[in-house]
């Protein structure tokens, strides 16, 4: 099963050609960092200014092996934004200990996105306990924890995202799972604080997702794709697809994020062993094309 | 990975016994014949004959191989009710052909229950079409194709069973993710002729379970169980467990279908090939056992 097709290096001449570092049709593409999983902060930096791709979406593990201070630079000196750090989150510890590391954690990681000079730091909220059959104790777990957190990153600048993920997540990563229940747990904060993150990959299926994207006007706080592509590879973390390789109407998605008032970057976030062995900039050239033939208008 | 884990034929002593025949907690027991994938109609009834399970839900195919009418009698001579006939459904083709032969199957299906004597016709709507991106038109093509099944089921006294199925199952077998909104698919049509599927291997995830049970008051016609086990083998359709092997909270979600009104069987059904290749008796054993100790009080 070939899980992806990169178009550009094909032969075949391309029927719609990729578009040229400055088109303005990329003015809001971001690379996330993980597309790229193979390339550190200067590297996948250097790819996007090749590709005229504005902005980067960045992992707090790269980062780190540089320094956040030194990632800001080398974005920053390349004229890219940062359009968001990936992530925190795992709050669903039941016991005192754990409760207090993912606490500390959070605040390194809100620090690190300041730093960084990115607003947006994307929350995977974790799944359940080892053990545990209980999710809506680990829901209101996180819950608890942004009451902490989300003042904390308020007065640093920076607003958590909470990332529902698609309910194959549920047990082991993600006890929030759709858009509506993550507006649901922003409500209490401030839309300045806390944020929901639509990622096509997470809530395509969702028949009410397009009322809820409706509903979160001014709490949009990213907006990611890829694509559903089947069948799943055997670790199903890595089974994204390009745009346009799958089942996902990424047009329809960026339609109702657009009309609930969202005009940040538009991330591709691609976990996918093919992507990730491949040559990036093929990668970076097929997810501009894609991007513009699948994702825009 | 050891994906099943058979405990009753294992050296060491139960806590639990397994439950004998007669015992009165297996009352509601059914057992789901894809559980005994390998068994046919006539072998799958002597299992439930010798383990005291009152119940079985029959599958067209096994049923086809010896044709409804002996299947019907095998199941009744034996003094067991039918509790369900898996599957109709996939009603979401696009093109008059395609509609016109799920219509027909459908139409058969129908008949089949009838003559088994089971009013519970599963129905698995189906995924996209080839190539098609349309979620909203492929569950319109649901609703259509309903208005016509749904009086020709009651007219035979089957009623269709709406499956919502979980999201990993949404591209490519059933547009049908929640409850909520399968309740909103069946409300045009009387709660005789049309009714939901509760099976927590589906749904299990969703935030608005418990609300949207609670709201199905009439209209659950089948509730069916097995765990959510991780790792997910390379076969997703072959995932699921033997209830306490995974992540489901039972009683939780058989409390609230008893609360809603349902007093009809409890399904055991579990995809999976490592079940389906063990000694069918100590799938039985431990079925009833594990029924007992995770899915009753």
């Amino acid at each position: 099963v070939t899980r992806v097709d990169l178009d550009v290096p094909s032969g075949a001449p391309a029927a719609v050609p990729t578009p040229a570092p400055g088109d303005p049709r990329l003015a809001r593409l971001s690379l996330n960092q993980k597309t790229v999983n193979r390339l550190g902060v200067a590297e996948a930096t250097d790819l996007c200014v090749r590709h005229g791709i504005g902005a980067i979406g960045l992992w707090r593990e790269p980062v780190a092996d540089i320094g956040a201070g030194r990632a800001a630079r080398i974005v920053r000196d390349a004229g890219l934004r940062v359009s968001s750090l990936c992530r925190g989150g795992f709050l669903t510890a039941a016991d005192d200990a754990g409760r207090a590391a993912a606490l500390d954690d959070n605040r390194r990681a809100i620090e690190e996105a300041a730093t960084l000079g990115t607003d947006t730091l994307v929350l995977v909220v974790g799944g359940l306990p080892a053990g545990s059959r209980d999710l809506d104790g680990a829901r209101r777990r996180v819950a608890d924890a942004l009451a902490v957190l989300a003042p904390e990153a308020g007065a640093a600048g920076v607003r958590l995202a909470l990332e529902p993920m698609h309910p194959i997540f549920c047990a082991d990563r993600g006890v929030l799972s759709t858009v509506e229940q993550s507006l649901a747990m922003a409500a209490p904060f401030p839309a300045s604080q806390v944020g929901v993150v639509v990622d096509t990959y997470h809530v395509w299926w969702d028949p009410g997702v397009y009322h809820q994207i409706a509903r979160a006007r001014g709490r949009v706080a990213s907006f990611q794709v890829c694509d559903w592509v089947l069948p799943l590879p055997a670790d199903t973390l890595l089974g994204r697809g390009m745009m346009g390789d799958g089942h996902i109407d990424f047009r329809a998605l960026r339609g109702a994020v657009d009309a609930a008032g969202y005009t940040g970057d538009i991330e591709v976030e691609i976990f996918n062993g093919d992507v990730w062995d491949a040559d990036p900039d093929a990668v970076a050239a097929t997810l501009a094309r894609r991007y513009v033939t699948e994702v825009l208008d």
